[in-house]
C-alpha cells in the first residue's frame, strides 16, 4: 500500500522580488514526495547526477521517502532549472534549463514500485509517462500532470497518455488549451470524455476545482498575505492530494474532496518560503489547523429562502 | 423594513457572440431591484426620460418594486449604454454612452426611502453617493458599489464615501487598484482599515470572497457551460445579497454568508440570457435549488488527518 512518483529531481536556482537561492532541492518528484510523506509512504523514480550530495539524500531519508529507484549517474550532472519571478508571482520566467542527466531519463521501476497502489506521473515527456503507466497495470489510481510545452509539441502522445490514466491534474490555462475550449466547464467535460474519471484544475490564488462525471467540487485558496516562492506549488498540491488518498482505505468522492483540501493546505505552506524549506519542517498539527481553517472559510448553513411576506411570482 | 437602491435605470444595446438586443431594460438599479425583489420589498431612486414606457414600468410593478422615487423627466431621454462582448465575456467593450437625463441626476429621497433599513449605493459619482448616504443616517447597513472610472478620476471623493459606508462591493481588479496593492488579502485589510466593516470581492468565474476584520469567506462561482450576457451580473449579485439580508431579522456573519450564496445564485441566472430576461421569470424553487447546489459543490467532511503508520517528524 504505497505511493509512487515518477518525475524530476533537480537543483533549482530561483530569484524572486524577496530574495534568491543559487542551488536548492527542486523538481516535481522532490516537491511531490516531501509533501506526500506527511501522509503515506512514498517511492521516487527519478535520475540525478554525481553532484547530488548526501545532504539532499538526507532530506528524502528524513521524510522516509524510498529512493531505491532514484538512479544516480556518477559522471553526469543533476537537472538544473534557473527561474525568476517578478512581482506577479503567478508567472515563472525560465532563465535557463540544463537537462543534464534528465535528458536521457528512462524510468526504471523495481518490483516494489510496480506494485504501488497509487501512482503520480509527474510532468515529463508523455511517451515516458505512458511507458511507466504500462508497468503499473494493477494500480488503483494513476494520476497525470503535464504542461503547455507537451500540449504544444506532443499533443498526440499526450492525448494517448491521458486516455490511459484515471486522473489528470492541470492548471486552468492548460485545461482550456488541452480541450481547445475557452469555457472551463465545457473543457472539463471534453477532457473527461477521453478517459480519466477525474479532472483537477488548479487555479492558483483562486483555488482549485475537481470535476467528475457527476460531481463538481470547488474550493478557494488559503488566503496568504505574502507569497514568497511559488516554485513547486503544483507538485506540492499533488503530493498532499495523492498522499492523503494513499492513507485512506477507500478512495471515494468524500475522500477525494478531503484530499483536495490537504493538497491545498500543503501548497499554501509551500509558497511561504523558498523551495521545500517550509514544507520540510511542517508538523501534523500545523497541517490539521489549516485544514480546519478551510472548513471555517467555506462553511455556510443550508437554509433555503422562504419569503414570509407578499410573494413575487 | 425595506431596501433602497440608488443607481441608474437605462436602456442597454448589447451585442455578444451569441446575439444582440437593440434596447432592453438595464442599469444598476434595474438589475439590482429585480434581483432583490425575490427576497424583499425594494424602492428605487433613479431618473428616466419621457421615452421610458409603461412596458418597462410594468416590469418593476410585476416585481413589486416601489418606483415612487423614480423621477421622470418628460422632455429628456433615458440613459443609454451601447456595449459589446467578444468571446472573452469577462471584458465589456463600451461602444457608446448617452448619459441623457442621467447627466443631471440628483437623487431625491422620499421620507419612506430615507427610513429604509438597508441601502445600496449603486455605481454613480461618489459625491452623489455620499449625499444619499447622509440622508439615511439610521440605516442598519449601507453598501457601496463603484468602478475603475471613479478610482481613476475621483479617488479622493470616493475614499471619503468609502469611509462612511458599512460594506463595499467591488471586483478583484478594483480592490487591488483601490488599495494600490497587488495582493488581494493585503488590499482587503487596507480597505477595511478605512471604515467599512465588510468588503466583498467579486471574481467573475472564480466566485466571490467576503472579508471582515476577523473572518474570511470564499465561494466558487456556479459552474456554467455557457455565459450569454454578463451585463448586470454584479448588480444582480448585489441585489440577491442585499435582498436576502433584508429578509433576515438579524444581520450577522452567518446571514451574510448565506447572502453571498444567494447573490451568486442570482448572478449565475442573470448571465444565462440577455439583460434581465432570465431573472425576471425566476421562481423561488429555482433559486433554492441552485442554493442547494452551492452547498453540494463546496461541502467536505471535517476529518483531520491522523497518521496510523510510522510518523514523519
Amino acid at each position: 500500500m504505497s505511493l509512487l512518483v515518477v518525475g524530476s529531481v533537480a537543483f533549482d536556482a530561483v530569484e524572486t522580488p524577496f530574495g534568491k537561492r543559487d542551488q536548492m532541492l527542486g523538481g516535481s518528484a522532490s516537491h511531490f514526495s516531501i509533501s506526500a510523506s506527511f501522509f503515506t509512504d512514498v517511492r521516487v523514480v527519478a535520475v540525478v547526477g554525481g553532484d547530488f550530495s548526501s545532504d539532499e539524500l538526507a532530506v528524502f531519508a528524513k521524510h522516509h521517502v524510498d529512493t531505491t529507484d532514484l538512479e544516480v549517474v556518477p559522471d553526469g550532472e543533476t537537472f538544473r532549472w534557473f527561474g525568476r519571478y517578478e512581482y506577479d508571482l503567478n508567472v515563472a520566467h525560465t532563465l535557463d534549463t540544463h537537462l543534464n542527466v534528465f535528458a536521457g531519463f528512462e524510468p526504471k521501476l523495481s518490483d516494489a514500485s510496480k506494485n504501488s497502489r497509487l501512482v503520480f506521473l509527474g510532468n515529463i515527456q508523455p511517451d515516458l509517462q505512458r511507458g511507466v503507466r504500462a508497468q503499473v497495470p494493477n494500480a488503483e489510481l494513476v494520476a497525470l500532470d503535464t504542461m503547455n510545452l507537451w500540449i504544444d509539441t506532443t499533443r498526440e502522445s499526450l492525448q494517448k497518455t491521458i486516455e490511459v490514466v484515471d486522473l489528470l491534474i492541470v492548471n486552468d490555462a492548460e485545461a482550456r488549451q488541452l480541450a481547445e475550449e475557452a469555457n472551463l466547464i465545457k473543457a472539463a467535460r471534453k477532457i473527461l470524455s477521453w478517459g480519466p474519471h477525474t479532472l483537477i484544475v488548479k487555479r492558483g490564488e483562486y483555488g482549485a476545482a475537481m470535476f467528475t462525471k457527476d460531481e463538481y467540487f470547488a474550493i478557494p485558496a488559503y488566503p496568504l498575505e505574502s507569497v514568497f516562492d511559488p516554485t513547486g506549488a503544483g507538485d506540492t498540491f499533488a503530493g498532499g492530494f495523492m498522499g492523503y488518498l494513499s492513507s485512506q482505505e477507500t478512495i471515494d468522492e468524500a475522500a477525494m474532496r478531503r484530499a483536495m483540501i490537504f493538497g491545498s493546505v500543503m501548497a499554501s505552506f509551500n509558497v511561504e518560503e523558498f523551495g521545500t524549506e517550509r514544507v520540510r519542517r511542517l508538523t501534523h498539527d500545523e497541517i490539521n489547523e489549516r485544514f480546519r481553517a478551510f472548513k471555517r472559510m467555506t462553511y455556510f448553513e443550508e437554509i433555503p429562502f422562504e419569503r414570509v411576506a407578499q410573494a413575487t411570482k
